[in-house]
């Protein structure tokens, strides 16, 4: 499988920016799309990427920004979902406008990312939608429901998706991301070396699922650093 | 534990009632809730609970819902979330609009009621919220993104409130009812003794976990046919 | 369903008793079984219960036992396996006889019983096998493999029997008892009410379980005190 | 991570050549172990591997096979156990004998040579242990119970090393492969093709895994066809 046109939606810690990286070195045509597009212009000077402003949870908007890319390097043929919310505390105190919000990033705007997406690949055959997750979707914690719905969310998007559309084709793929990951805010501490994800490390092993050989797909990995518990 | 009031959203194809007609046996008062409340009459005169209509998915509502019951019994000691919601079809043919409602009967009305039932509860430290959940929301199935979606993030929220409030006292519990619900639209077939589950039986468990001594408590409970696969 | 002939083999920290109290207590006559029933004399007494010496993993040994059940009080229709073994420390240290004993009680030895167990029942259409198992048939922890190892196959026995026998009206299941369990020699800490499984609790889940009606079956069931961290 | 020396054991439907030919073409020495060798001299004509007789569930053989390694090509620092064993039907009717052979053969064997791995690559701080593991470890199908018990333990076995060993450095990780390998016996229908997994397309993930980043490492990772049920 040789891909030809990416689109990462959402920017988490680096994750995205290393994505946007291995892809454009290895020749694909990159699209990065975020609610603010601010922060993204080192990246896009330095891939080639085109940036593009998009609310995920948005329907119209979420379709625009698929048109846009296909006018712009071809219809996509690997997409990666990274956006994700969600608001601390205990139940009892959270603002259900927030928790509203936070299953909306998460989730419903996996959904449309991977919906826009699905229609293009089953088109053709073929085609990688990634969809990065978290231990949060496999692991409910105290004080983080609302990151649990998310994630949960988004895994049973993935497997329900996985199901339906690798027989026609198309790679879908979950990642289970347990651990943070390190960037210039949130750098690895001397006394513990690699004990903070390396997201260029994330992103080989993203590259490494989507190049699978559809006898042998992989439609969950987790990945956590060597010393995290689990 | 003794429950004195008891709060039951959502009315599927009979557990609502099974329920209903077990807690009022047992001498608990009953509420019952829905969007409709027209076929509910029945139901109520049966057992003396009282039907209230409301939208799980609105906030207010929720909040009024619990003040009118608080009214009525006291506070919910016993809160039971068996509202769902779905669409089914390939991922390429959902409308949005459906799936984000789906999600939002299936997991944020969970999360609505389950913020109210924990204010009181915590404040008594005691109390049980019963979550009904479905097969999809351990497996998500093909065709069945939104009901994936949905009930992946009830159990998600499940299991994070029990982590969250079991060490206060409150019993949170959710139960995968794996298989289709015995009920007068659908009646057991002659030659399949039982393949249905009957809606007392799940009943039977429910209150079974609302009445384990704290030292052994379950958060999860499976329900299924002996007939069933899976 | 209404049982008559109990066997429980292996006494662990007091589930055992607990069950063979609340068995006695309901009408079930009840064999215990140990490879060493020193001290099962005074809950013989309290129970009318016989005790058999039996070592689990023999095979000869587990169909000497049976044989013995169902001349004194007919078949069993109700099984329970409460045996388990374990050695501990870092996987490089292990004794691999050790090993070997530990997967052979806790797994081997199980289906042994098992076995038995559902050569009665599926002549009879009914019956019910309870397997005891613990947080580390779901978990496996450090420098606890050989736990890990026989707890994890007691489990897909479990699964795999449950699958299997369900249809033909034996109940099997698999119980997850997580956390420590309350006994003479280990008393709850009076500043942690409840913080230990109160072994007739427990048995009290048991009980329910092998009374569910089979339109409503569950095949594993998780028990933990509340304050348990999972 | 560079690897100098491997040591692959139990001889599947393919997997451990299409391993050998992998790392062989990488530079690296290879051992393989089988309790039969027969089959093995045209894979080593072509890898320059050495074989070795070796009944897995053996203490002192497995002692005695890895002494051999390290002195024909230094201490293995990368170790595949391939081997299983299974005996079919029904829970009643299954010899015992062939029960207790399948678990030792799939977990104990496992063990076996997972503790003589450690012990050298603990001392280097470095390495990689990979099970093989396969649907039946992560659920017990109906007349399986043997292969669901040898399966589920040695993905217990994986689960507890990988905690115990990680923080050490040693990367120990387990494979579900879910689905038929492809072989000369095993022809893949024309009407479906790549229905069944190629070994190569295994080998690759299974060299994925070994060289990922430590701050980025997978415990398990799932493989199947494309058209796969699950």
């Amino acid at each position: 499988m040789t891909y030809r046109s990416a689109l990462i939606v959402g920017t988490g810690p680096g994750l995205s920016a290393s994505l946007a990286r291995l892809f454009a070195r290895n020749g694909i045509a990159v699209s990065v799309a975020a609610r603010n597009t601010a922060k993204l212009a080192e990246l896009c000077a330095e891939t080639g990427a085109a940036a593009f402003a998009c609310d995920s949870t948005d329907p119209a908007a979420v379709a625009g920004l698929f048109a846009a890319v296909d006018a712009r390097q071809g219809a996509p043929d690997v997409v990666v979902y990274n956006a994700s919310n969600r608001t601390r505390g205990p139940v009892v105190d959270l603002d259900p406008a927030d928790v509203q919000r936070a299953i909306a990033v998460s989730a419903f705007g996996a959904f449309l990312v991977a919906q826009q997406a699905a229609r293009r690949m089953l088109k053709e055959g073929t085609g990688a939608i990634l969809l990065s997750g978290a231990t949060a979707g496999v692991k409910g914690f105290a004080n983080s429901s609302s990151f649990a719905m998310g994630k949960f969310a988004l895994r049973g998007l993935a497997q329900s998706m996985a199901r339906e559309m690798s027989p026609q084709g198309v790679h879908v793929a979950h990642f289970v991301i347990d651990g943070g990951i390190r960037s210039a805010a949130r750098p690895v501490p001397n006394e513990a070396p690699d004990s903070l994800l390396d997201p260029d490390a994330i992103a080989e092993t993203y590259w490494h699922v989507m190049h699978q050989h559809r006898s042998a797909w992989s439609w969950e990995v987790e990945v956590r650093p060597w010393v995290e518990k689990f």
